[in-house]
């Protein structure tokens, strides 16, 4: 894929345009964002906003947003839903739409999802289902959600069978990336979401890893001027593979790069254990030395993409499984084929692709992960 | 709308084409239809299908669909949800999401939605919502489904506080109108089923409604002739609005003719204790009253909509309820905006649009159906 960079300038409010037809969008980067409504795209006319958040990220922004917001809103709403992955489920859905019930929100009605991935897909499902769709705003706090969970209309929830397997594709009306609310995420988080950022170099801009390899001790620092950066340039090279395929029927799958590993890993140890950007990173390892083995790309290169991980400090060695475990966990991935399970590999750097792969080869890589 | 009527030969079998740009499909209608395969449009590639139905409905004709099925499908599987509008909930969407990932089921995992209201609405939804949406195919057994609610991609299920309020658009891949299904129907099923075909003569094509007032005999004793026109008819004058207006933000909401105050008569009554259709009889009714109060229609129009109801044996006279618990209930109607209640009336035989409309004449409307 080819994606044009942006020249990089002062940390300053950078828009990515998400071409889809009719549902084409605008994500806002920026400082302070949450203050300043006036470099908000413009929204639909409603009458009411509503405010889904969890505490820890209510506590930290939910004032600021809510006072802009009531600068063009009659009615703004807030409700909370519990912290953690275990609550992405119906019962947060169904907290947002009864308040929604009650407080007689109609379908114009738009919900604005401020906090991290869980809040970002619980909100859209929500908003994909409330009288079968209502207008959403995205407003990622995590620099996962920034980069990866705001962008490209994927919303859902987990069952208690595999993760993620309820939702529905539901495109925002926009994506507003505050990047001050980064300055209050935990270390152990805003390193967890540095793994996806690398991720886009790895499938999609090798000039991007390179970019990495220079730049990631000023992004372990938050250098405001490298986050803008590797924010605004994930979230092209994420663009750019949703527009040309919405629906993940193919390209968008390799945006999973690693993820079939990660959400064994994830469903294994129980969901909150790892945090998804440790599985995906650990994930990324494992898909890498597929690959070598595959025969696609160097070990060079998969050492590269380890040492990256490493840097950042996140897991390259998988949890102590057996195949078995894995091979049942991965069976019930979304790209899994009439039961036979797909992986993405790297073809070259900055180029992936999914495949089917023998399991003798998958669970000889997962071995030498395991023992190494 | 111009809708031109096709010719009416004899009983056999009927393609009523949707035209959606890619989601377009077709709905085949004809006697014994489940048994013939060969009649049923291309399903894609696909390992599995999944029959969804009740146990009344699975009795009569869940054999005979899954021997058709296994000649195309390596796998076919089969869950029933429990019979009735209070089921129509987020524990069925559960119990079928559960069932397919139990069984591996993938993305390309096709649906097929066996029985009326109900198990199209929930079956639909799941078919939206499991891995972000798969296949469906709805094989209606009612009447009221085959002209109504598999028509037009609404799937959803009910909310403790309104009706509807929570589900997706999601169009199936066909519908099957197996005639022969509905000679298992119960009597009083198969007259709510009329309310919905005399509505698409009142909102869409008064020829119909001519045609309807001639042959009302004939569809009471379930005459085959009759009822495939019948059927076919209404699906094309459905067919024409969806194509129109698929996401409903004018034109389609005038098949809600008689709704709104249908709705508040179902909930309020309990859901199940009035049928769907015996609902919508009575609010159009009502309707057509609030048309002849606003000017729109003469009192003979009325009259004629009234009487063809009151031919089929379905209700005219509203509940005792007070003007508050009417309002309550219909300001949580999908159709209200910014809390207006919006009423679909008649504007002539054969049209009709959405407007707001004074509480005051609402009332009297009602007031006097009752006391009548």
């Amino acid at each position: 894929m080819v994606v044009s960079p942006k020249p990089l300038g002062e940390a300053s409010i950078a828009r990515v345009p998400i071409a889809l037809g009719p549902r084409s969008y605008d994500i806002v980067i920026g400082a302070g964002l949450l203050g300043q409504p006036q470099h908000w795209p413009e929204l639909a006319g409603a009458q009411t906003a509503v405010v889904v958040s969890n505490p820890t990220v209510a506590a930290y922004h939910a004032d600021a947003l809510t006072a802009s917001l009531k600068q063009r809103y009659a009615r703004c709403l807030r409700v909370d839903i519990a912290d953690g992955e275990q609550h992405k489920n119906w019962a947060s859905i169904d907290a947002i739409t009864s308040l929604m019930l009650r407080m007689a929100c109609d379908r114009r009605t738009t919900l604005f999802a401020l906090g991290g991935g869980v809040v970002g897909d619980v909100t859209g499902f929500a908003a994909a289902c409330y009288m079968r769709g209502v207008p959403l705003v995205q407003v990622p706090t995590t620099l996962l959600a920034q980069v990866d969970s705001s962008v490209g209309g994927k919303t859902g929830i987990n069952h208690a069978l595999g993760k993620n397997m309820i939702g529905a594709f539901h495109q925002p009306m926009a994506v507003v990336c505050d990047l001050d609310t980064l300055n209050t995420l935990p270390e152990r988080e805003y390193r967890s979401g540095l793994a996806e950022v690398i991720k886009y170099g790895v499938i999609a801009d090798s000039e991007f890893l390179v970019w990495l390899e220079a730049n990631m001790p000023a992004l372990l620092r938050r250098d405001r001027r490298a986050l803008t950066h590797a924010v605004r340039r994930s979230c092209e090279l994420k663009a750019a593979v949703v527009a040309s395929d919405e629906r993940e029927t193919g390209l968008r799958a390799t945006l999973n790069l690693g993820h079939t590993f990660a959400h064994a890993i994830e469903a294994e140890m129980g969901y909150g254990a790892w945090l998804h950007g440790e599985a995906v990173a650990c994930g990324m390892v494992l898909a890498s030395s597929l690959s070598v083995s595959l025969g696609l790309v160097s070990q060079a290169f998969a050492q590269r993409v380890k040492s990256l991980i490493v840097q950042v400090g996140l897991p390259v060695v998988p949890p102590t499984m057996s195949w078995a475990q894995w091979a049942s966990w991965m069976r019930v991935d979304k790209k899994a084929d009439a039961g036979v399970i797909q992986y993405v590999v790297i073809d070259a750097p900055g180029r992936a692709s999914v495949r089917a792969v023998p399991d003798a080869l998958v669970a000889t890589v997962i071995a030498d992960a395991s023992g190494g």
